[in-house]
């Protein structure tokens, strides 16, 4: 099972007035780790994707994540990522954020595959998963 | 029991490629409708509690959400947000977000009273939640 | 000529660990304003009116800004917004930022009036502004 | 006279509807690369800084910024950062970011060197940069 490795440095910007991430950073750096483990896994950037699988994305449709230690300004932190589970036009990830060797934060990711929808271009609809793309994980 | 209401202006800068929210910025819109949820029971402004109170905040211990239908920029949403259980030093906040009559999101926040750990004052602990504060709410 | 006001809180999640404004959240604010001032002009929502005029958005070219006196979370400033002139295909929009009575922020945009490239729809070029947008701020 | 360079992945929530940066985040990375090139300067960390100078950061009083070529997600850009002057309490830092090689947007800040105020914990005041500073940079 592919898991993929990302050091973080946290931004001063990341940080609130408590000096700690301001939480919803943590969310926007495990955006970008999903789109990264597509790529380890051998697929093009998300841009070249898009346009190679007639896709829209993948939206977020449910995500959980726990806060156990904080992090500030400064510090590199590393986030593992792994796709948790493949349905049939839906997946979970998986995140788990380290400092040095202590997990800090986990988010659990529930995503849908998107086409646009045929019906109306500004909508979008869930898809089946292509097999080539899961193929990729294995 | 005390229940919130706030309207926001989905803005520009809230989207991403795909036109719709970019879901980290529903948690920030969040965490200041939790803010404003302390205010609109009559407590100060949040700058004002930290000293009132010597605490250091609030911060999130767990969050979930679940996202039902995408928000575009120009979309004026109403969040809903109410205290859904007090524990001794840690509780939940409950936002719902609605697109006229459709729910839109939801956010289950656990947070934990903190005040500066007196043992090292760039860490902090969590507290029992002041018996005045929960006064408010009911 | 058309002055546009809003009252903007400044948010916990706009500031950084000296507690005052991240001011790149300064400038995520004066976009906001400046969509503002085209529906105060009485013109539609921005996301309609790219659809009316066809048009790309009215991305910045140049800005520069001045950062006189701080503001931190919870306080409620006010942004007057105007245009300072039009250009054929450009125009500068001008932003201050009050704290009471205080200026503490001025901003200036030189923006471009954009329309989809017919010869690549990756790409977007400038186009003359329109004299019924024009007009609207007379 | 010291150039830092750094390779930024512009990420998905980097951009707009547009599909191109949102420029308040091009502030977010500049103010980052400003930090970094006082640690290339062979500096310790901003949060190491804040202690051994005493210091309150160095917050922005001016900027100004031109975008010249827009970028999008998945794009590698390279930032060059340099101090372009130092004054008494304040300098100036210039920062040019490039696609491949072409000059892409254009930064320049004015920043202060600030303290706590000593008549009032709640203000920071400008001070003259410590010779040990600019001393790093030649």
């Amino acid at each position: 099972m592919l898991v993929n490795r990302r050091t973080i440095r946290i931004e001063w910007g990341d940080c609130d007035p408590a000096g700690i991430v301001f939480y919803p950073r943590y969310f926007a750096h495990f955006n970008e780790c999903t789109i990264a483990l597509f790529e380890a896994a051998g697929l093009p950037k998300k841009r070249q994707m898009l346009k190679d699988f007639k896709m829209a994305g993948f939206p977020m449709v449910e995500c959980k994540a726990r806060f156990l230690i904080p992090s500030r300004f400064g510090d590199d932190v590393v986030v593992e990522s792994r796709i948790a589970e493949w349905r049939r036009s839906s997946f979970d990830v998986e995140h788990k954020l380290f400092r040095g060797s202590d997990l800090s934060v986990e988010c659990f990711e529930t995503r849908v595959w998107a086409i646009p929808d045929p019906a109306d271009p500004e909508r979008i609809k869930g898809e089946a998963v292509p097999e080539e793309i899961r193929a990729r994980f294995r």
